[in-house]
C-alpha cells in the first residue's frame, strides 16, 4: 500500500477525530470546507495553513495582515484571491466575504481580545490562539461577544488534538496506571532579546503564558479535573535585560479535588524541553517531548488488562501537520454541525483564572 | 589488570574521597579503623555494613539490637565479640567498650534523637540516618549533645558522597550549563500497610521525611544555597487506611536567593523513581535514576570551555556499596582527624527547618 503524505495525514485525522466525535469526521469529508480568515501571519501561522492543507473540510479564504508583501505571497501559494487580502483597519469588511466563514486569531496575545470580538462582530466563528488573552476580564468579554454573535469561539489547545497526549489521556481514563497520586510537568526556551514576547503590554505575562500554559493546561486535561488550588514561585534575574517587564522563571503546584498534586516548572532562561510525568498508583505515563510540533514520545509502563506488564515507548511518528490538522477538521466540524468544541472559550478563561492565582500567589500583578 | 571487586570499590572509594578531602585520605589507608557500633538492624544497616567492609578506616564492632538472634548471626558474620552485643537497655555501657568509637543509628525517625544523644553521652561520635530526626526542636537536642560530649555528628545524607550525585554538583560549578534556572525532582513509592513509616509517632511524618528529602537536600547541593521561601500542598486518600497518620503525597516549590527556582513531587501512593532534572542558561542536567543504592544514570547536554557541544550519558557501574563505603570513611577521617564531617547536625536541622516550613503551608501538624 502506498500513500501520499497528504492522503497519510488526512487518514490519520480522520482516525484520531473518530476517536472523539465519530458522528462528526464522516460527514466532514462531504461538508463544504470552513474557510479561514488567518489574522496574522507568523510563525505559529504557518504551521496552521500547513496542517490546513491536509484537512478535509478546512481552507485558507482570506489573509489578514500589516505586510502587505507577505500578505501577497501568502495569497498567490494557497490560492486565495487578492480581493480576500485585509489588513488590520479594513479587516472589519470581510463580514461581506461568504468565502470567510472562520478566522484564525494568530496575533500577539494582546490583540486576541480584540480581533476575536472584531471577528464575532463581523459574524466570523473564531479559533484563537493561546494563550487566549491577556487577562480573565477579556477572557469573559470574549466569551459574550461570540455569545452574542452566535458564533462558535475555540481556543488552540492543539495538544488536545494531538495523538501522544490523547494516548496519554485514554490510558488514564482506562484505568491502566491505577489512581493518579501525582504529576510533574515543564516546559521553557532560552529567549531571544528582540521577542514581543518579553514585552508585557503585548505579552500580558512572561513563559506561563506562552509556555507554561501548556503544563497547566495538560494537567487539567490529564487529570479530568479543575484545580481546588495553587500556588506559585516567580523570579527574574535583575541584570538581565530581557526580565525587566515579564518573569523569567516561574515554578507552582496544584492541588486537584480527588488529592492528585501536580508541580510544574517554566522558564524564558533556559531550553527546557515540554515533558510531563504521571504517577499511578500501579504505573506510570511519561511524555517527552510532550508539547512539540512533532517528534513526540510516549513512555509508560504498567499492568494491562490481562495481568501482562506492558512497557511502552512510542515515538509519535506523525509530523508536525497532524495536530494542526486535527484541530482545524475539529473545528470546521463544530461550524458546520453547530458543536461546542471541544476547547471552547471557557476552556481558556479557566486557565486565564488559574494563572491570575499563580500571578497573585508569585506576587506579579496582570495587566488590568 | 584484575582487581578485586574489593580492591576496585577501595581504589574507588580513595579516588572520590580525594575530590573534597585529598590530606585526609591518604591518611585513611594507615589510621586505625574508627569503630562503629549499629543501632538497629534493619534493610538500612545491611547496605551501611556492606559498604564498611570495602572501607580502608572503618570496621564494626559492635551490635545494638532488639533481637538478640539477629545479633548474634551478624556478631558472627562480621566477627563481633558476643560481649559487643548489646539490647537497647544496656546499651549505654559501650561507654566503656574501648573499641566501639562511634555509633550507626539506623532506627526508626522518632528514635534517632535519643540514641544520638545516648550515644553521645556515653562519649560515642554518632553517624544518624536521615531524617535527622522528627522535628527542629530535637535536632537542636541532638547537636547540642554531640558539642557537649565533644563528639562528631555527621547526618547520613549518602548523595553528598555519591559519584553521580558528584558529578553533577561539580558540572554545575564549573559553570558547563552556565546559569542554573530550574530544576525539578520527585522520589516515592508505593508502601506496603505494615511499614512503620506509615506511623506518624514513629516516622514523624509520611513520604517527605523518608524520601521527599532526597529532592529537598538535592536542590540544596545542586544549587550551593539556602532556600529563602517554600510552600507545599499535602493530600491522602481518606479511603486508604494507610494514610491515616501521615501524607499520602506532597509537592512543592523552593525558592532560591539567586532566583533559581525548585518544584519538587514525592509520594507514598506511586512507585516514583528518584530524579532531578536542573536546567541552566547553556545546558542541562539530569540524573535517573538519582538517589538509588546503584544503577544510578546521569544525562547532560551542555557546551565545554573548548566550545564543543557535550552529549553525556553515564551510567554508574560502581555498585551499591560504593556510596555507603565512601561515608563510612569520610565519617571516619572526621573522626580520626578531628574535621568537620561534610554533612554535620546542623545540615539535617536546616532540612527539618525546611520540612517544617512545608508541612506548615501544607496545612499539617508536626510532632512537637
Amino acid at each position: 500500500m502506498s500513500l501520499t503524505r497528504r492522503q497519510f495525514t488526512a487518514m490519520g485525522a480522520a482516525a484520531l477525530a473518530t476517536r472523539f466525535s465519530p458522528p462528526l469526521i464522516a460527514q466532514a469529508t462531504t461538508d463544504k470546507p470552513v474557510g479561514y480568515a488567518i489574522i496574522g501571519i507568523g510563525r505559529i501561522a504557518d504551521h496552521f495553513i500547513d496542517g490546513i492543507q491536509h484537512s478535509p473540510n478546512s481552507k485558507v479564504t482570506a489573509l489578514v495582515s500589516g505586510h502587505p508583501d507577505k500578505a501577497a505571497r501568502y495569497a498567490e501559494k494557497y490560492g486565495v484571491p487578492k480581493s480576500s487580502i485585509y489588513n488590520y483597519e479594513n479587516m472589519d469588511s470581510f463580514r461581506d466575504n461568504p468565502d470567510v466563514d472562520a478566522v484564525y486569531v494568530a496575533l500577539p496575545n494582546s490583540m486576541h481580545a480584540e480581533y476575536t470580538i472584531r471577528s464575532a462582530k463581523a459574524g466570523k466563528h473564531v479559533l484563537c490562539e493561546k494563550p487566549m488573552c491577556i487577562n480573565v476580564r477579556e477572557a469573559h468579554a470574549m466569551i459574550d461577544a461570540c455569545k452574542q454573535a452566535n458564533v462558535k469561539l475555540m481556543i488552540a489547545y492543539r495538544c488536545h488534538y494531538e495523538p501522544t497526549n490523547l494516548k496519554a489521556v485514554s490510558l488514564i481514563r482506562s484505568g491502566a496506571i491505577g489512581k493518579v497520586q501525582s504529576i510533574q510537568g515543564a516546559f521553557g526556551f532560552d529567549i531571544g532579546a528582540t521577542e514581543w514576547r518579553l514585552n508585557k503590554k503585548m505579552a500580558g505575562g512572561g513563559p506561563l503564558m506562552d509556555v507554561g500554559i501548556y503544563c497547566l493546561n495538560a494537567t487539567r486535561y490529564l487529570t479530568g479535573e479543575e484545580p481546588s488550588d495553587l500556588k506559585a514561585f516567580a523570579s527574574s534575574d535583575p541584570n538581565d535585560p530581557r526580565f525587566r517587564q515579564v518573569e523569567e522563571n516561574l515554578v507552582w503546584t496544584t492541588k486537584f479535588p480527588s488529592g492528585i498534586l501536580a508541580s510544574c516548572s517554566t522558564t524564558y532562561g533556559s531550553n527546557m524541553p515540554g515533558y510531563f510525568h504521571v504517577y499511578g498508583s500501579k504505573g506510570w505515563i511519561e511524555a517527552r517531548p510532550a508539547f512539540n510540533y512533532d517528534g513526540l514520545r510516549l513512555l509508560a509502563e504498567y499492568m494491562d488488562a490481562s495481568g501482562k506488564w506492558v512497557s511502552l515507548d512510542e515515538p509519535n511518528l506523525v509530523k508536525d501537520p497532524y495536530q494542526f490538522t486535527a484541530q482545524a477538521t475539529h473545528f470546521s466540524n463544530c461550524v458546520r454541525h453547530n458543536q461546542t468544541p471541544k476547547t471552547p472559550g471557557e476552556e481558556g478563561l479557566r486557565d486565564m483564572e488559574y494563572m491570575k492565582k499563580l500571578y497573585s500567589t508569585a506576587g506579579i500583578e496582570m495587566l488590568a
